[in-house]
């Protein structure tokens, strides 16, 4: 093998790309040993070329795309950028270049994934991704090709290391919500506007992109049913515990023969469960199909250097793609039409905390409203502060009810006169 | 792309093979999509033909391996007949052929993974093992190839569900080790000889290719320290849960930088770390590495569709590879020539339960040698029935020592008259 060098372009040089760059420097002895070529970062495209960057040399950097796209000899483009524009008219542009193309930007591809792909697929380019979803931990890679003999039939993750960390917080130290995000917010694990992580839109994405993955089917965002953790409360979370549960913010995606479902909502799961020991800022991805049985995956699902990781692993993939002249080897994956069920049709247990009048006969007011709404209970704890206190606490674990039925049983329930207030309804694994 | 059917052989049609096969029948349909051409099976070596073997067509089945080496038109080679001989004569006759390989034989790859991979590369052929370790859980890939922007510092894992079975019986249970593996022979986890499982050197195997992937240079199964868990009792496994430890036995490979450690023992771990919460016959891989930190993969370590789901994966690379014409693309990974360092070089805690005189001063008078020997006492406890009893029980961890100065301790602890048995002795995390 002759001794070549593959020249690429970083877009975006923040805290990924930083990572990135360090990366290639301290790999840059091995690598032709490691991936058959030399790599060399020659052009890095920032906004403000001006701007001082510490350990990366001011002479890559450039405002002007046209040096890269234009440059025959940059074989791979590397987007770090985020964000839906420029960064998609980049990648279409490399990839319609016979570039080949590494992103960590689940925004992009968790909505407008199909284009992406099939503007890879026809130039017979890679576009590949593993650090769009879950940071560091190897999933892409596994999901297309490693567990390619199974037909999966369920993937969920805990996807995103906010609210994890939130969660956690208030499970092990008793904090409620406000206390625990305003930790996370000090420790930088939340951004000033926590919109996206708190309300699952963060944890959407990576589960859209995974469906697609995982099922071969093409599933984007906008189909992906979110509810986030705001209304979780550190009471929620001690009742939880009484019934040998954790709550934690998960993505589900299930194949069940008939249509995919794909959400993202707080869920109580067993406290045995492997999901269910993930703490802190870490992520896990928990895969079922019909040959591998059960599999989990953990690790990092940010940061400088966890990130970094994921992207150069694409990176090398693709120099030793370059140099083997197969490009293209694994594309698009989403060769089935699958339809994306509604939320409506998906079927959950729930975790229910109602505040109801203090009186006898009260349980079985509400225990027959969802009995006659086909809501099973499987579970039941009635707690009340004293025989005088004006309202007792119910929770109530149901048995598996399809959404829709379960939405009119609580219409119903919110009408009776003894019923005060529904404080919580959680699904539960 | 035109429509090819590319042509394979399997080399042993037993649990694994048979499950193979029946994943490719039930991808049948979908291979061209998935993979970019189809598969067929068009031979299956056996030893005797006559046996009659459900679901799989007699006219597949050979015992001439001449059938195989010499078509032209086969061009994967799946080897699952397991050992030594003749596997590895028909693994380098095959490449030698131009035939591309799968395999999920650790024996061989642990023993002679060097010559092995040496033909692949020579004839640009690829040698693929994703299911020689930890079963259905993606490892070699993920080590190979996702996380190969890393410089690995430990790899650790629980690589052996029979072990893994036996110490959660134990643990959960309080079950003795002889009747855990009573259970464990009886539900088929064990087999009638479970040395190679039990003394640690299927882990062994497991954790050398580990190693040589992670580190990027060759180690050996010969190279590895194995010590089993035949001398692992109920009560250690009760004083470790006292020290809010679990013990498992681990597969260990570290990297310091100045030469590598690889090992199989039981080893104390904190019960809040993730490999103390993989159950049964679950397996697991703990990864740390510069980039990535801490990752996880966890899963099925064995038995016919998860492995078959491992060594499926590893095919629907290779047609991929074979389409592509880009076999040998990722190769010997081994470019580094670092030292295996012997177990008396390696630093570990000790866990240590002693049966010492009742009396007062034998505290004392161990801790004195262990402290005159370099070895500190990092917690303590001692037990003994009643005043009276003759013996009380010692229960100790020390500090971080060098393994040849804690022997040293233990060669001086053992001439005390006071102390009456070194009952155990055990690494901690």
């Amino acid at each position: 093998m002759e001794n070549r060098t593959i020249k690429a372009a970083l877009l975006g040089i923040g805290t990924v790309g930083g990572g990135v760059y360090k990366l290639v420097k301290s790999l840059e002895n091995e690598m032709v040993e490691k991936a058959g070529a030399a790599l060399s970062i020659c052009k890095i495209l920032v906004r403000d070329v001006k701007k001082d960057r510490p350990g990366i040399p001011r002479e890559l950097l450039t405002d002007n795309w046209k040096e890269i796209i234009e440059d025959p000899e940059i074989q791979l483009v590397v987007e770090l950028m985020g964000g839906i524009e420029p960064a998609r008219t980049y990648i279409i542009e490399a990839l319609n270049a016979g570039k080949q193309v590494v992103t960590a930007n689940k925004d992009l591809l968790a909505e407008r994934g199909r284009e992406l792909m099939e503007a890879a697929d026809a130039n017979s380019c890679d576009l590949q991704f593993e650090a769009a979803v879950a940071g560091a931990i190897p999933i892409i890679r596994p999901l297309k090709q490693s567990l390619a003999g199974n037909h999966l039939t369920e993937v969920m993750g805990i996807v995103n290391g906010t609210t994890n960390y939130i969660l956690s917080k208030m499970s092990d130290e008793g904090m409620d919500y406000e206390e625990a995000l305003a930790k996370a917010t000090e420790l930088g694990y939340a951004e000033a506007d926590p919109t996206a992580d708190v309300e699952g839109y963060d944890a959407g994405r990576k589960i859209a992109i995974m469906a697609c993955l995982a099922f071969n089917s093409r599933v984007t965002f906008s189909q992906v049913y979110t509810e986030g953790i705001t209304k979780i409360s550190s009471k929620d979370i001690r009742y939880a515990h009484e019934f040998g549960y954790e709550i934690k913010l998960l993505g589900v995606a299930r194949n069940d023969g008939d249509g995919i479902e794909v959400k993202v909502h707080p869920m109580l799961i067993p406290a045995e469960h492997p999901l269910a020991t993930v703490k802190d800022s870490f992520n896990a991805v928990f895969v079922h199909g019909d040959a591998v049985d059960d599999a989990m995956f953990m690790g990092r699902g940010a940061g400088e250097m966890p990130t970094a990781s994921a992207v150069m692993g694409d990176i090398i993939d693709e120099i030793r793609n370059l140099i083997h002249g197969c490009s293209g080897r694994v594309g698009c994956s989403c060769y089935k039409q699958l339809t994306v069920k509604p939320i409506e049709e998906s079927v959950s247990r729930f975790f229910l905390r109602i505040r109801a009048a203090n009186r006898p006969g009260v349980l079985a007011g509400i225990a027959s409203v969802l009995g006659n709404n086909g809501v099973g209970i499987a579970q039941v704890v009635q707690k009340s502060k004293s025989r005088q206190a004006e309202t007792a606490e119910l929770v109530i674990i149901t048995d598996q009810v399809k959404e829709s039925g379960f939405q009119d049983a609580m219409t119903v329930l919110k009408s009776l006169s003894t019923v005060r207030e529904i404080a919580s309804c959680i699904r539960v694994y």
